[in-house]
């Protein structure tokens, strides 16, 4: 069991003219990693992975365990962070740059983790996409957004380097569990947060691509699809 | 013994302010697969791995087989091409035509091998730079160019997507090497070509990074440096 490589599958780029088809099984997907984030066919839900459990927070605000589905992009790893430091901060940019103090650099892939209590929380949730699926600006502005004051849980999620912004949203790409289980989301922001960090820095990123799906092979991703990614992802 | 996945060592961005210093021991590169291409320290000359064997063509056009060294950024894989197919063609453009076409999309990371005759191969091999090294546009101006007529040898390397373009070169990154190991580089153009093509397409491609490099890890490397790779590698 590695735990020094984060574990990609298929690529953001894909998703920005809406390659949404799930073309990973959650299963296969687990073999690669215990802890995680990723969506489902069709942007359905957002995953999050904890101790190889998957929770999906789908657009109705509801969380609920899930065993199946297919996967058109996630990261995983084996879990294996450094010891946790307390953090107490106000904002989100405050957290952000404690976490990537801990990292210590911008140039490499990392895993983050704050358990604790935040004063105020907001997620979003995409709703599902059908076919002919949107394109991923369209189909992020398609979503519900949620709030929660006084929430324990988890944010959690990855650092990717600038560099890799095809690939991955570059800078942190956060979710959110609530320990109740009742919370959660993609994170769009959050207020006060006080509890304990924990980061997994990565010297492999693998990245697997979905050579059985016709749509993905022949797609034309050539362009310049950053501008999108960015749009979507903040 | 992996087939489905291309191992790189180092990211392309790295090189573009100077980060030029060898980061993995060639030993350990090899660890990850048999057939591939990379520079050691300083851009010392052009390596092509066939078979195990890392072949250096310096900057004075000599080609020796090396077995120690240092890499800042090199592509292997195991060697487990499909079946070969002939090819004939006039110009670069036709091969990398033909060669993107048995490859079948431009979505996926793939290693192409053409061994026959070429009526016309012009390559370059940078000249080794010192510290402080300069950046990636003036390191490949600073160059040495060969020709050779009617020459018996392996055009090889490999096809990228564009969504990587920092982390490696976008489209095909080739070298070669004559049979007679008296020749080679990285290839800047050719002109009637005659043998047999091979393809290797990935699944996987597996990005390590130089976690113990403080140079690397406090480098800036959040700038636009696709201009500055386009300008270097073609």
């Amino acid at each position: 069991m590695k735990t020094d490589i984060l574990y990609q599958h298929g690529t953001l780029g894909a998703l920005v003219p809406g390659l949404l088809n799930g073309t990973q099984k959650l299963s296969e997907l687990l073999t690669h990693g215990d802890f995680g984030i990723g969506t489902l066919t069709g942007l359905n839900g957002e995953l999050i992975i904890l101790a190889g459990t998957v929770y999906q927070v789908q657009a109705s605000g509801q969380v609920v365990v899930i065993t199946d589905g297919d996967v058109p992009f996630a990261n995983v790893h084996f879990a294996a962070f450094g010891a946790s430091s307390p953090v107490a901060v106000q904002t989100a940019e405050a957290a952000e740059a404690t976490m990537l103090s801990q990292i210590g650099t911008r140039n490499l892939f990392a895993a983050v983790s704050i358990h604790g209590q935040f004063d105020d929380m907001t997620t979003r949730a995409v709703k599902a996409q059908h076919r002919p699926f949107p394109g991923l600006a369209a189909t992020a502005a398609d979503q519900a957004v949620f709030s929660r004051d006084q929430v324990t849980g988890t944010l959690m999620g990855y650092w990717s380097p600038q560099l890799y912004a095809g690939m991955a949203s570059p800078g942190f790409h956060l979710h959110f569990l609530s320990d109740a289980h009742d919370f959660g989301g993609h994170v769009l922001d959050f207020a006060g947060a006080a509890g304990d960090l924990a980061t997994q820095v990565f010297s492999d990123v693998q990245l697997h691509l979905p050579t059985a799906d016709q749509e993905f092979l022949q797609a034309d991703l050539d362009g310049d699809l950053l501008a999108d990614i960015t749009k979507a992802e903040h």
